[in-house]
């Protein structure tokens, strides 16, 4: 199973990919999709249309099969809340214009499955990817974070199938 | 000149289209996209997945040549801030993805313009749309919105080209 993790942002836009067989991870590739911002007026509509582009040929260039996105809206104020907002519904709806399923999970739950608890450091959270990943070179710390909600769903995709298995063979 | 107006929600977006000749405004169309909150995972993908896709169809059907949305923020708290930004974010993709320019307005300048004043109630914005484009139907408060931004913009596009006029005028 191919997994896409995305950390939204209207600048940089995180994105990795990983493959997941049993318990064994790999990873696949990771980067930031970027919208710099710009002077003249229609400028959002621009930025938006770039990072739905980029992250669109990110799936189709990596065919992921499942897709999550960190479901973060702590913010300073609701300007950045906004655009935060902005962002995230074009990583939600790209994934869903493939047909992939597009998860979603707290930035407490990415680190309580990659790290172990939900306060963890980022730095902690960069470590353990890096764990998970022997080997990986690491785009930025956006990438680092797309690369854990990849593995935190990864982790509760098969956490799912076990249990339908367990309880398919109970039933039978 | 075809001017589209949204009013975006990621429960009901309001959309609006009128023509603009010189001074005179006339209602083409206007509705309201749906997308209604279910119960399974990954349901938030599929709602914008929806608004997309009828907007898309709005912007096919009726061809504008510009395009305006409401720029809201003010609300409850973080999280209606978020889910309205990334209705948002649809709203200002699809008329880009058409190569359609979108130019934004806080409610109180669309207000201004259409009411006179910039702290008007809802139904004056109602009563005054109503009086730009005699014997209008609408579709809903969201479609009153959406029109009041597209004659908002239809007026400050049109202010442009005078004040471009008349500056090529002077300078010629």
């Amino acid at each position: 199973m191919r997994v896409l993790g995305i950390d939204p942002g209207l600048r940089n836009l995180g994105w990795g990919v990983i493959d997941v067989a049993g318990a064994r991870l790999t990873h696949v590739a990771n980067g930031i999709c970027h919208s710099t911002p710009g002077e003249e007026e229609g400028d959002l509509a621009l930025r938006l249309l770039s990072l739905h582009g980029q992250l669109t040929e990110v799936v189709a260039r990596f065919a992921p099969d499942v897709a999550a996105v960190e479901h973060t809206f702590v913010n300073k104020d609701a300007v950045a809340t906004l655009k935060l907002g902005q962002a995230r519904g074009i990583a939600l709806l790209v994934p869903a214009q493939a047909g992939i399923a597009v998860g979603e999970y707290a930035p407490n739950a990415v680190k309580k499955t990659v790290v172990g608890v939900g306060h963890a450091a980022k730095q902690q959270v960069d470590h353990m990817v890096r764990l998970h990943l022997p080997g990986v070179q690491i785009a930025g710390p956006d990438a680092a974070d797309a690369l854990a909600v990849a593995i935190c769903h990864a982790h509760h995709v098969q956490s799912a199938g076990r249990l339908q298995a367990a309880l398919r063979r109970a039933a039978g």
